[in-house]
């Protein structure tokens, strides 16, 4: 039940990624409150502070209730206009920077964009994880599968691109995908190209009646997307995976973001993998 | 020059996101410093919370210099535990939460992974603008482009398809990417099948010389990767572009995320965009 409305006000020098996630991250813990986002990202002159200042004042006004500003921004002039605004803030650099110097002895840069710059020496390794995983996703290709970070396996639509996708994304990591089909399981056996990988292999598995959601909306009425070819393709995989001694993860009700974290933590369990130290 | 070296620990009772983003952002404000990082996400148990003490105690001994850590963490009874440890603490939640109480006269709800769950109702519209994105990359299918957010043209390699995955994935974006060719060029118009799509294309372009280094990479020496073609390719693009008065954005020198935003800011000035609102 929705209670009340709150707009919030995203500002930052640079993207607000940083902003609106710590901002997400606060705000998801309350129920019963819809908070209308607002993004004021790239601010990074007085000029535009000003107009930031004026937008903030009015919601004030005309919502009757202060908006909650989160913001990231470097600047020390642009930070003491904004909060002249009559808001509620939450100021990210205000509140940790200053500890943080004291605690590193170092002072803090001030540069816009640090995190998400271009110049970053991991953004490359990023774009190369994400062509990784594209040129890799569904068992496309063969080639260059030895420089695999990890290699999913599991039934089609078990969630195996999306996951690929994010841990590419997000962690750097080349993710290869391939999918079990029945062929596989009628020879009872892993497909034989994966096997001088198997040290890299986890599965994915996902609850039959989801997975015959999913592939009813793709290909209705289909023998691929019935209830019980689902079933018997998914016990089919599981018992190849137990069988092959792979590890392996129910999607069925963990995000992506769950799913990513959790395979990274059993690959650091199961070997070193520098990235991760 | 890196003149120390701190291990920095994320502690979460989610997946631990939030609290790298928040890190990444405040910690990247400080040259000179390597950050170790290791993290401890689903710490969701007194028992994980004593074992994580334990490492922060033997971390500030064996490295003679405290741990900064920084933390996501709901249940009280874990953060008073691990706030016991040696340690430079970032706590996010201990910081924020209970101002925003009163600001917005509710109790927090104290649930773990809020911010990613899947059961997150955006959950859902995050997964179909990835499988679009996919569906719709590189001019790969026409069917459905009405229903897309935004259609990203561009020449080859010029960003396209990272830049349509994190808009899909970040922020729950339909992204189609469709190249422009040296037929569209020597037609001397855009592919007939964007037409009606005017109002959704955005441009993407880079230098020549950066094209020329990328497609260098994936085909060295042959006539597509030629500086002098790349030269003719982005000058091309870029008139048709003119021309058909189709804004774009040069990824050059800007990360996916920079470039996102900034196409995410054209888009709500150009139309009435309702996600965004």
């Amino acid at each position: 039940m929705i209670t009340q409305k709150r707009t919030v006000i995203y500002v930052s020098d640079g993207t607000g990624i940083t902003a609106e996630t710590l901002g997400h991250g606060l705000l998801a813990q309350f129920d019963g409150i819809e908070f209308q986002p607002l993004r004021f990202p790239f601010l990074d002159s007085l000029e535009k502070a000003r107009n930031c200042l004026v937008r903030i004042n009015e919601l004030n006004l005309s919502e009757g209730v202060q908006p909650i500003v989160v913001m990231t921004v470097t600047d020390h002039e642009i930070c003491e206009l904004l909060h002249q605004g009559q808001a509620f803030f939450i100021d990210l650099f205000d509140t940790y920077i200053a500890p943080l110097e004291k605690e590193l002895g170092s002072k803090y840069t001030r540069s816009v964009g640090r995190s998400h710059g271009h110049a970053h020496p991991q953004y490359n390794a990023r774009i190369a994880a994400m062509n990784f995983a594209l040129a890799h996703d569904d068992g496309i290709s063969d080639s260059d599968l030895k420089s695999a970070d990890v290699i999913l396996v599991g039934v089609s639509r078990s969630g195996k691109t999306p996951t690929s996708l994010y841990l590419s994304l997000q962690f750097s990591l080349k993710a290869a995908n391939y999918p079990l089909i029945p062929e596989d399981f009628e020879r009872n056996h892993l497909p034989s190209r994966l096997m001088p990988y198997r040290s890299k292999l986890y599965g994915l598995t996902i609850a039959p009646e989801q997975l015959h959601r999913i592939r009813n909306e793709r290909r209705p009425n289909s023998k691929y997307s019935s209830l019980e070819n689902c079933r018997y393709e998914v016990a089919a995989a599981e018992k190849m995976m137990r069988r092959e001694g792979i590890k392996w993860f129910d999607t069925t009700s963990r995000s992506i973001e769950e799913l990513s974290v959790q395979l990274m933590q059993a690959m650091q369990g199961d070997q070193t993998v520098h990235k991760f130290s």
